[in-house]
């Protein structure tokens, strides 16, 4: 089986972690890759580390380019999505990696990005309940936000054991690739190394309706979330601190239970033996998720704590992910969950 | 005046720290300089960057070598503080940049630390209320620790207002240089570099009492505190991300009158303008607070963030701030307010 | 004495370690502020550090808003300082941290800028033998580029004493604010953390002509320079490892005694003890340079590396020092030799 | 084909990378692992990247524990190689990734560890000339050093090609990871992260024979190495800045022909297009080499510059590339030239 993809939008972090992980795909071959503003570059000046790939040269965005594959992974800016997508029609399996199909509640979308709602994708996040089935057979994925990703994996267990008060308080911690790779002056290496500061404080991060939908979904009524994404020195991984209030009876045995239950036949997923902390630098590059969890009974608190890279489990590794399970292959195929450390 | 001034422990960071301080400040002159491990070394092959000091050798720590001095600083062990300080008898201003004099409740003590309590002393916060008269004309400071100084600056004015319930949801980054000259494995530049990674998860962290003991002491009542400290790939800074549940009624307005009013008049805490987030690498060297506060409406919490520089303000110039007060000298004396960047 | 100084390009970071600078000169009242994209914006969102300025706004850069200081610091492209030099008359202290009043030759500036050559100021590198006293009582200073600040005082020393041969090989790390704030995509965060990288090489940088002035003036003959810089991922700090062919006869010590001395009576440069090498961090944010020097018997060379704060005595430090010897102050006034470290 | 491997030394950094890209092996079986101080350690808690081997326990390294294996990898310290090789017995691979074979001279082993030389193995250097032929079939393999591999490939083919007079001047910038996991003071994250500086100035650096060892047997004739080594702010990497006086009549296309020519047919060194420069974040992870040349007319050098990751193509990566040569496969099995960026 050869499946040729495409890739929209690969000169930037996302398309170019699609492209190093379907390099290393048994079963994909590379078709056309495209660019707006990079449209005609070499590859080679765009993504040095991409090194078989160097000699391609970007083309235009266009239906033509992107016509007669099998797979075409969108990294396109929001809003841009559904008309490309539109065009390649429905035999095409459509891969999202932008955030334009992600959220059921078209008032949520409009609230946050402030456009008209393009839809709703089965959810790429496999681990959560129900996805898989969703994503069987299906022609079209909306990929996770990277946040959502590490979020959702560290809590949803606490949720779905009904463990957890409905009210989660949530700091995370990404490595700047998070920003992209357009040159702005507070992304800028002199302003980001040795400093740590957060963004979007006070709710007005995008990713949290997403984060709401995932976990309300799970826990079968509202779950309110306070999230405070905070910007690290690194280029890549997503430290996720994960609090909720824990229901009366919860004991730390409970607690650990849930999560050995939810994560047992995860290939992806790692709960880590009791004592060791996930750090980022152990899941670098790959697809593995760290999670670990406590119950602090003094503050009567459940913390659970994931480290992902954001460029691969929390972007394109998601999105190899779950293609695989579109197209009926073995999940793990073509991933890793072997770090790049130290 | 001069006021003749020891460190004991001037190899590690925290003394290396004070003695940055102290060779800027206008009234001070360095005398002995201790260090056990390190006795008979030339501090400028332990500490090159102070390069007024680099013919200076460390001598051992005994009473003998840190009499006849003014103020005495010490970095020491946790445990070892109290045989050094009734030593140098009630004259001599002692400021214990350690642990050991900064609980009252010796149950905490022991709990925490496993040995028994030391005692009680004034605590060098002086922007906490009431701080500042225990400190007057006191010879003894009990130097807080660097986390309980940016959570308790974060969070202090939203208990003094009454705004906030007395659950507080606490995650902070850190430099490397909290954790200490020390070498071990897990803090190498290999490890450290590209990781985010928590630690002390789920309570156990011995800040924790420290700022229950503050926030409670500001409520008047007890105040749970969940502390999640995690370590960021920067040599030093802390990120407070703190949030409490807010109490009804309470608004944008009324949360933002109540930091306005906390911080009027103090030299060293900066509360930023509506819009603009604490970085730490904006107070890198120096002793000023940066701090912000949002309300969550729909997640219904206050969200507070402080930056600070967990050597500076979090440890030796919160140190000299708080021998000034001592002193009678002018608060700021020798101190900045103007960070490093980029 | 009151000395009333204004920052052109205020909004940069060689002007923003300008302004760090003079708040800590006790002789300096800071006046206008000028930038002139960023006029009208407040300080304080453009240089958080520089808390005590932070409700200063941004001036257009004229003639008139610079007029009526006893300084000027020009932080300003290349090509540009001429035309405000010339209005603000000859009894106005002019300092240029840009490049254009540095070279001597002509040629050598329209070869490198590709536009005509505005003239030669008086060389801010004072510890090159003869700088001190063309610096005295003069109106007009030319801030020395940091490589060759780096460089020149790493090797003038092995050629003002006919040590070495005219040809130095010369490769220097630089943190990534050397590169200034404009946002470009090479600089950012994500693509420079984890990274070293060439640029400039092979006699393209335009600091080569200006070591090869310095050295050649000093040596009494022309001195050819193999310049390769490179970015490293640290936001300040420049460590320039330069060798020279060693002439016949010399030998280790006679190595040591002539750098010995060159900087006995430097207050700056700190030629560190034998077996001690210099490192970045030792000198961050401080005027001090760190200096070694080696005798390599076996290949013949003179290895010379020296550390400095490309921003502090690579550029705003440098200025100052300068500034206070044309002022007739004492040179170290508001210098600092202590580093922040770690 | 099933090829079992031993690696002794797993729980370093070396060893850790040897499993790291053995794991990704098709045609390798992990077997033995040793550790002696951390035998009978869980290699989850010492190495949590190699999630696959999380639950493995390290033995103590014998003759027994290693016995069994197709190929063994050592990683051990240096003087320890030879007798757990004898004890294999001649059947066995044995891969050193040690220093203890890697010299042909035993005055300069002596002279460099001072110890007596243990003899020379095959160089696993494949793409020095000469070395495919004594590497295939071998049942012993001397793995080059980090330096020596990305100097030789940045120099060599200056030398085969007759250009460069037998003098080169060499500054590398190496990862922190370069200096192993032991525990130092000067290795904490503390203490490097923000800064560069040198060590083993002078000649003074175990690898500089190794690396005239390399150059004079292209050249055929001694070449003289200045090489200074410097310690970077990042976990992996090696950029290699070498420059070298080129002969009479040298011109910039007789340079870029050599390089063109050395490197045709090789699978993992990428001769950049002119204008683009090697960067180590672009190779981080891979086995991948990137080399750019130029002639500098004006100091009569020539400049290559090479970047390689340390650990991979520096260490492990050219480990097993040169094991599938002795074994016969594919060169390139197992191993890849796409970097993990940014």
């Amino acid at each position: 089986m050869v499946i040729r993809a495409a890739v929209a939008g690969a000169s930037g972090y996302a398309g170019g972690e699609a492209l190093r992980l379907l390099l290393a795909h048994p079963e994909v071959e590379i078709g056309a890759l495209t660019g707006n503003s990079n449209a005609g570059q070499r590859l080679g000046s765009l993504q040095p580390h991409l090194l078989p790939l160097a000699d391609r040269v970007l083309q235009e965005t266009t239906a033509e380019v992107l016509a007669g594959h099998d797979v075409v992974f969108l990294a396109l800016p929001h809003g841009q999505s559904a008309a490309v997508a539109e065009q390649l029609g429905p035999d095409v399996l459509v891969v999202d990696m932008g955030a334009d199909f992600r959220l059921k509640d078209p008032a949520d979308w409009e609230r946050f990005y402030g456009s008209p709602h393009a839809g709703t994708w089965p959810y790429g996040l496999p681990e959560l309940p129900g996805a898989r089935a969703a994503l069987e057979g299906s022609k079209r994925i909306a990929v996770p936000g990277c946040y959502p990703t590490a979020v959702t994996l560290a809590l949803f267990p606490a949720y779905a054991a009904g463990l957890a008060e409905n009210e989660a308080v949530i700091v995370a911690a990404s490595g700047t690739s998070g920003a992209g790779k357009a040159a702005k002056p507070h992304l800028l290496g002199s302003e980001v190394m040795g400093s740590m500061s957060p963004y979007g404080v006070g709710g007005g991060h995008r990713h949290t309706p997403e984060m709401m939908q995932n976990l309300g979904g799970v826990a079968g009524e509202p779950v309110s979330v306070s999230f405070t994404p905070t910007l690290a020195p690194m280029p890549r991984g997503i430290l996720a601190t994960c609090t909720a209030k824990a229901r009366p009876g919860v004991t730390a045995e409970s607690v650990r239970t849930a999560y050995e239950k939810a994560f047992a036949d995860e290939p992806f997923v790692h709960l880590l033996p009791e004592g060791q902390w996930p750090a980022t630098a152990s899941v670098y590059g790959s697809n593995a998720v760290q999670v670990q969890v406590a119950y602090d009974e003094a503050a009567g608190r459940i913390i659970a704590i994931s480290a992902i890279d954001n460029l691969t489990k929390g972007t394109a590794g998601g999105a190899v992910q779950s293609m695989n399970i579109a197209l009926g292959l073995h999940e793990s195929t073509g991933l890793t969950t072997i770090g790049v450390a130290p």
